[in-house]
């Protein structure tokens, strides 16, 4: 007998469940342990809920949201890529991509495919909505680095100028008035001094 | 010299990351460990992008969504009540609200109070979007028990007449057919049998 509707929905979000258990770089703020992608996620979407009139264009920040919150569903299947990793971005876009696939493909046709149109546009980086998204996706672990110390970059022995790099095109293009804190924290941050507020 | 609304904005983000260490009652479905409220709180917004189409009204889907993420984060000040303690409800609604002023008082006064009234809608369940997203944060522990061969039932010694009392009411005002659903899955675990889908 075929699932109905609503059994696929459930099977789904039973099967989401997993991204809790998916560990990111990134540490909480208390540093007690390590942030996992489900808690991430939710962060994410209260950062664009709050955020959104720093949007570097007008954005519709349900969707904006609506991509926060399923970004990393592919991770149950492929993991965490951490930025500082150097790995392939080819294998893992590819990866990602079948992923989503199959996450999505859980779904009743039409929503799976609305969400799969979702999560491929934030891929895309290329609308206003995706772009704020990606933004916000790397002002996050930038910030918890910031106030935690160091985080990944003190583990991974990262530069100024790294982090001027990896982080800053993708931050200026979607909320240039967010990078330029950064730019603020990150240039105290590499001189030495701790950044409280 | 007062704040900027960004740093408003950026002390209540820093703020709410405590969300992630508030651990509530419920284990994950791989009972690998308790479920903590900022990752409960992602995983019920994609209830709510998913299973709109259940709710007892018509309802807006993104203001659904924006109270799920949102709805715990009192819990940073006061913890987790959890359902089956049999606690003051009167107490518990008291430190909640406070608790929220305190939180959304942080930001900006109109985004404050925006989030704030968005957070006593909730409260209230009045609403038709409240009484979903009411509906669909009683229905995902009730999943994750029914799931879990039993969850925080079977550490309380909850009976089938409890939990038809505790979360019947509440899932179906808001969700009549996710409540039918959940009727077969506590008539079935009560009867000792595993659900498997």
């Amino acid at each position: 007998m075929p699932l109905t509707a609503l059994e696929q929905q459930l099977n789904f979000l039973r099967e989401i469940d997993r991204l809790k258990t998916v560990t990111r770089q990134s540490p909480l703020l208390d540093q007690s342990r390590k942030e996992n992608s489900a808690e991430h996620s939710w962060h994410l979407a209260m950062y664009a809920l709050l955020l959104n009139e720093y949007a570097c264009a007008a954005v519709n920040t349900n969707r904006v949201m609506q991509m926060l919150l399923l970004h990393d569903i592919v991770e149950i299947d492929v993991g965490d890529f951490p930025i500082h990793a150097g790995l392939s971005g080819e294998l893992q876009a590819k990866q990602e991509a079948e992923a989503a696939v199959r996450l999505f493909g859980l779904l009743p046709p039409q929503q799976g495919n609305e969400l799969l149109a979702l999560w491929q546009e934030f891929e895309r980086a290329e609308s206003e909505d995706a772009k704020f998204a990606k933004a916000l996706d790397r002002f996050q672990p930038l910030l918890i680095n910031v106030f935690t110390g160091g985080g990944t970059w003190a583990e991974n022995n990262v530069s100024l100028e790294q982090v001027v790099s990896r982080y800053g095109p993708v931050i200026k293009r979607g909320a240039p008035q967010l990078w330029a804190v950064c730019e603020q924290w990150v240039v105290r941050h590499f001189a030495g001094q701790t950044t409280k507020s």
